[in-house]
């Protein structure tokens, strides 16, 4: 095999365009993951993956999951150490990268079942906290999740890391807005999780089924007209201080509460 | 005002060292917060402020929140925006960086009382992690954390930054070992988290008071010797995807589990 070690190679550019720009992952259709186990993951979770790059210390290190990549990748590269490092996102690479394409994930969404239990994120901007929210939701089985679009890019590698690959496996889609989400799916049960002492709490709620929940953003909350457009509001009672739960972890203990 | 525009100033270099160095934060009882918001949390939970920092553009800006922690400190200086800069951890720093004296808060743990419940970490090196734990830890009440000496240092500008200032003000005790605290305080019910399914589901125990519940690391798990020291093991029951929670959110659900 040919060892690239040229940062001018139109793959390994197009690589670094994917892992930079989300502008440039929503106009392709290919996002990256990077690490052995992700790229493994994304293979056994059968990712269409479009190119697999690994450094040749990688390849010699992990000789049988390079195999296997290799056998399975449309296009596969092994690059120079050096020009690994420059494409990766991580402090220590681990020296595997794979290009996979996106896969429209929203059949789930077409014909709501009963039983089926969704989680809708409205706004909600940090990679770390998307990536954690993701792989709760896997955990616990959540059924899909909806995303406003103005989340930050689920595709971005650190929310790709985050989600130890729940991004390749659990049902979403994007929509344009919760609210507008909501008014066209009304046999669902909906959910807007707020702060607030007279909304309901989520220790006395009963989860009807079809539903779905609305968590917001960081820092605000959800949007007026989510809110607005959910059917009840409910609420994490807290005997300490309120108001200060990591928006993964509400998220999490919400997502507990409606699938237990 | 003097404005320090040298990054020789013995206090500087102090701040320096102890944003860098767990060693000489343990060695001097001292630590750093990073952040507008943060400073002005420690000065409402009383922490006893050794040295107030403000960069010439925070000080203009935050004219008010300034006034009070310069009268709050024992020592304040205004240093010049590029050196301020220079010091900070952070990536867009807010100009308000505070020397704390760390203190005891073992004091919680001497008489234990009916109603206590508390955590235990075993040896978790992430201070992402750790900050979002103890934040969770103090909204939903938890009498207090226990962490083992190979814990990460709870300290670190990461953790106090995540903890939203909890580290300020929940109490928590540094032990040899986990197992060793459970050995000494055998008046507690104690938990040992587990991935097994064996163990019992969380869902349906019945958590005693005065208890305690130890989470381990995020890819170990607990050490074999605390999960002997308890007296119960307890699992969280997962539909989805075993073995795929990231482990500030297991120790939230945990926690929610026990303190709801």
């Amino acid at each position: 095999m040919t060892i690239l070690s040229s940062k001018d190679n139109s793959n390994i550019k197009n690589a670094v365009r994917l892992r930079k720009s989300a502008k440039h992952r929503r106009e392709s259709g290919l996002f990256i993951a990077e690490g052995v186990r992700i790229c493994i993951d994304a293979m056994l979770s059968k990712a269409d993956i479009d190119t697999f790059f690994a450094s040749e210390k990688a390849a010699a290190k992990y000789a049988y999951e390079f195999e296997q990549l290799r056998k399975y990748s449309a296009k596969a590269f092994v690059v120079s150490d050096k020009i690994f490092n420059q494409i990766c996102d991580t402090e220590s690479p681990q020296g595997f990268l794979c290009v996979i394409k996106a896969l429209d994930k929203s059949g789930s969404f077409d014909k709501i079942k009963t039983g089926d239990k969704f989680l809708a994120l409205d706004n909600l901007q940090d990679p770390s906290n998307l990536g954690t929210i993701l792989r709760t939701a896997e955990a616990l089985n959540v059924t899909g999740v909806v995303l406003s679009d103005d989340c930050c890019d689920i595709y971005s590698p650190k929310v790709v890391r985050g989600s130890m690959g729940a991004v390749f496996r659990l049902p979403f889609v994007v929509s344009t807005s919760i609210a507008e989400y909501l008014n066209t799916h009304s046999e669902l049960e909906s959910y807007a999780a707020v702060v607030s002492s007279s909304a309901d709490k989520i220790t006395e709620t009963s989860f009807a089924s079809p539903c779905i929940v609305a968590v917001g953003n960081e820092g605000n909350g959800l949007k007026e007209d989510t809110i607005s457009a959910c059917k009840h509001k409910i609420t994490i009672p807290m005997t300490g201080r309120a108001e200060s739960l990591n928006a993964a972890v509400a998220a999490s203990i919400i997502m507990w509460e409606m699938m237990k």
